[in-house]
C-alpha cells in the first residue's frame, strides 16, 4: 500500500465513521423511518457499505447467523456477540409452530433472546416449499436428501395449509399472518411471503408460482404498511427459478415496489455454475439503491461471487450446522473445512486456525477438541460453534477491506 | 445487626483479607508448599475459613463444580467463572481411559481448559465401585438405579482391573498410577486411590476393604510425595461405612498422616438421617486443622447439615446434571427445584429466581426458557446450567456470611 492509497484508505474510514458522502444512500428513509442503506466505496460491482437500524449498523458486506428458533445452536448470545457478529436471524415458520405467543408477550426477539443488534425474520416461505419436496435444500442447492413425513396440506391463493410438526395441528400462513408474526417477533429486517419453487418443476409451473409469489409480495407489503410500529423494514424478494426471462420480470417487480431491501430467493440452480449465473443476471437488472441479500447461501466460493456481483448480506445455517458435527472452517481446505473428530487431530496441538483470534482459538487446541468430540463431551461443538462465527465474520470483515482498498483478489486467494 | 455486630463483622472482613489472626492454621505448609488452609471464624462447629492454593484462594465453605471429563457439560468455562466458581473438579478414572495424553501433553487440566482457578482431580476409587456394583450411586446415596455393562475384572491389593468403557480394553489402576496420573493432570488438589464399598455388604467386608484402602492410602501418599513437582497436594479418605468403630479406626488412619486435606467418603448410609449421622461421627474424630471435603454431596439440605458440622468443601454432578433435565435451582421448593419443563411455566414471564444475579436471570425468563425446552434447543440448558453453577455459589456465599455472623439458621430458612 502506496502512502497516497493508505490516505484514501483512512479519508474513507472517516467518511464511514461520520457517514460522509456516500456514493448511493436509500430513496426510502422516509417510509422506513429509522432505517437506511449507504454505499460508500464500489471496487467493480462490488459495494462496502453501511445499512443503517434502529438497533444499530451493519458494516456490509455481512453475514447473518441463524437463530432459527429464537436460539442459537450450541452457543450462546454473548459468545455470539464476542465473536464479532452483527445481525441475527430467526425464522417465522418455526416460532409461528411454537413460541411466537411467548415472543410476543415477552416484547419480540430482541428483548426474549437479550440481543440488542440488528435481527431479520425470514417469512417462512421457503420452509413451505421445503415441506412441499420433502426436503429442505435438495432442489434448490443440492444438499444431501433429507427425509421427513411431508406436512403441506395445500397451496391456494390464500397461502399455505400445512400441519404442525410439533402435534400434527393445522395451521395457515398467509402473507397477512406471515408480516403480522414478523410485526410481533420485532425483527429489524421483515421479509415478504413467498412460494419457493423446485428446479424440478416446469418453467409455466415456475411463472404461475412466481406470479402468485408477487400478489403475495403486494399484500405482504400492503398488510406491513398499515399494521406495522414504525422501527421495522421490509425485504422484497425476487423468485423466478433459473429462467432469465422470469427472473427480469421479477426483478422489474421488486424494483418497482417500495422494499427497503431486496432477497434473491428460489431456484438458483443445481450446479455452482448455475447458481452464479443466476445470480449475476438477478444483480444485473436490479436497482442499486437498495440493500440486497443472497437467502441461504454459505460457502466461501459462492459468498465471493455474491459480493462481486453487489450482494450486501448473506445468511446460512451452514457454519454453525457443521460445528456440531466437528467440523471448523479455516482458510484454504476443500470447502474451507477441517474435520476435527478425524483421528490425526488426536495429538495436534495447534489452534483451529493458527492466525485465529476467536474465543476458541485464544485457549484451545485442536487435540483438546478432539478428545472432547471422542468423550462426547457438547462443548467441543460450542468450542467449534464460536470459531465458525468468528471465521465467517473475519471473512466479511476482510472482504470489506478488499473492497476499500480495490483488492478483492488477495482476500479471495487467503481464504479459497 | 447491631453496630458492635457490624464492626466486628468488618473487622473479620479485613482479617480475611490481609491473612490475620487466624484461630486455626494448616501444620502441614512445609510438606505443601504453597498451599495453606486458615480458619478464620467458627459458629459453633461451622467454620469459616480459605484454603490458599498456587490457582488462587478459595473462601470456604465452597462448592466444587464437576467437569467430570475435562469439560464442563451444557456450559463453558468463562460461563463458570462469570458465575462466580471458584473451583472444579475432574475425574482421573474417565480421563485415564481417554483424554490423559492430550490433557498431560497440553500442560495439564488448568492449560487445556484455559480455567486458572484451584482444581480438584479425583483418584477413581469411586469409579471402581460403581462398576463394582453397576451403579454410580444407588448403594451410596439411594439414587435412581442405573444399568449398564459391569466392567470391572478384579481387586487385589495390587489396584483394580476393568475394561475401558470405550474400547473394553483391559486397563490397571494402582494407587500408584492414580497417583502419577493425577500429577500430569496437574490439579491442586490430588486425592488418594481408595476402594468405596456398598451398604449392601457385611461389616467384616467393610473392615477388609477399609483396611486395604488404608494401605493403598499409604502407597498413594509415598508416590505422590516421591514424584510430585511441588505445586500440588493429597487428600487423604476417610472409609469405614456407616459402622461407627469403623470410622473411628479410619479417622485415626488419616489425622495421622499427613495428608494435606482430609475427604470424606465411602458408603455413608441409605437415608438422609443415616447419612448425617455418619458425617456427624466423622466429623466429631477428625483433626481440626485441615480441610475437609464430603464427597459427592450436592442438595442443600445435606449441605447445610455438612457446614453445620465442619465440612470445608462439597462437590456434586447434581446442580448441573438435573439443569440438563430441565431443572432450576430455587429457594424454598421440594429438594429446591423448579421443573422448567412443565407447562405451567409457558406463560410465567419472570425470572427463574427473582431475586438472581446470575448470567440467565440477568435477561431469560422461565416461560422463553421453557418454549426452548419444547423446542429442542440446547440453550436452554445452558440457561440452566449457568443459573444453577450460579445458585450454588450464592448458598455457600450465605453460608459463609451466616457463619461470620453467627446466624445460619436464617441462611438456612432461606433457601430450605
Amino acid at each position: 500500500m502506496t502512502i497516497y492509497e493508505f490516505i484514501n484508505w483512512i479519508l474513507l474510514q472517516i467518511c464511514i465513521y461520520f457517514e460522509l458522502f456516500p456514493l448511493i444512500s436509500s430513496s426510502l428513509t422516509k417510509l422506513y423511518k429509522g432505517f437506511n442503506f449507504k454505499i460508500y466505496k464500489k471496487f467493480k460491482n462490488a459495494r462496502r457499505g453501511v445499512i443503517y437500524t434502529p438497533h444499530g449498523n451493519i458494516q456490509t458486506p455481512a453475514f447473518i447467523f441463524c437463530a432459527t428458533k429464537a436460539s442459537m445452536k450450541s452457543t450462546t448470545i454473548p459468545d455470539v456477540i464476542q465473536n464479532n457478529t452483527q445481525i441475527i436471524l430467526s425464522n417465522t415458520y418455526h416460532l409461528f409452530l411454537k413460541g411466537y405467543d411467548t415472543i410476543k408477550r415477552l416484547g419480540g426477539l430482541h428483548k426474549a433472546l437479550g440481543f440488542n443488534k440488528p435481527m431479520l425474520t425470514d417469512s417462512g416461505g421457503y420452509q413451505v416449499f421445503a415441506m412441499n419436496f420433502h426436503s429442505v435444500s435438495k432442489d434448490i442447492k443440492g444438499a444431501k436428501n433429507r427425509t421427513y413425513k411431508p406436512t403441506l396440506i395445500k397451496v391456494d391463493e390464500e397461502g399455505a395449509t400445512f400441519r404442525s410438526y410439533y402435534d400434527r395441528s393445522i395451521v395457515k400462513l398467509t402473507p397477512e399472518k406471515s408480516i403480522q408474526v414478523q410485526i410481533d417477533l420485532g425483527a429489524d429486517f421483515v421479509v415478504v411471503f413467498d412460494e419457493c419453487t423446485s428446479s424440478t418443476i416446469s418453467k409455466e409451473a415456475t411463472k404461475k408460482s412466481m406470479e402468485m409469489s408477487h400478489r403475495w409480495e403486494t399484500r405482504s407489503l400492503e398488510y406491513f404498511h398499515k399494521h406495522q410500529k414504525g422501527n421495522q423494514s421490509l425485504y422484497g424478494i425476487v423468485q423466478g427459478g433459473t429462467y432469465k426471462d422470469l427472473r427480469k420480470i421479477s426483478c422489474d417487480y421488486v424494483n418497482s415496489k417500495p422494499f427497503f431491501g431486496i432477497a434473491v430467493g428460489g431456484c438458483l440452480g443445481e450446479s455452482t455454475q448455475e447458481m452464479h449465473e443466476t445470480v449475476n443476471y438477478v444483480m444485473d437488472k436490479l436497482v442499486k439503491d437498495r440493500p440486497v441479500h443472497l437467502l441461504g447461501i454459505g460457502y466461501l466460493e459462492d459468498i465471493f461471487n455474491g459480493v462481486e456481483q453487489g450482494i450486501d448480506t448473506f445468511d446460512c445455517v451452514h457454519p454453525s450446522r457443521i460445528a456440531r458435527h466437528g467440523i471448523a472452517l479455516i482458510p484454504k481446505t476443500r470447502k474451507n473445512q477441517l474435520d476435527l473428530s478425524k483421528g490425526k487431530y488426536k495429538d495436534d496441538d495447534t489452534k483451529i486456525w493458527n492466525e485465529c483470534q476467536c474465543s476458541t482459538c485464544k485457549t484451545y487446541k485442536r487435540s483438546y477438541i478432539h478428545m472432547l468430540i471422542k468423550s462426547g463431551e457438547h462443548m467441543a461443538y460450542n468450542l467449534i460453534t464460536n470459531h465458525n462465527i468468528y471465521f465467517m465474520n473475519k471473512v466479511m470483515e476482510d472482504i470489506r477491506y478488499g473492497i476499500e482498498i480495490d483488492d478483492l483478489e488477495s482476500v479471495k486467494s487467503k481464504y479459497i
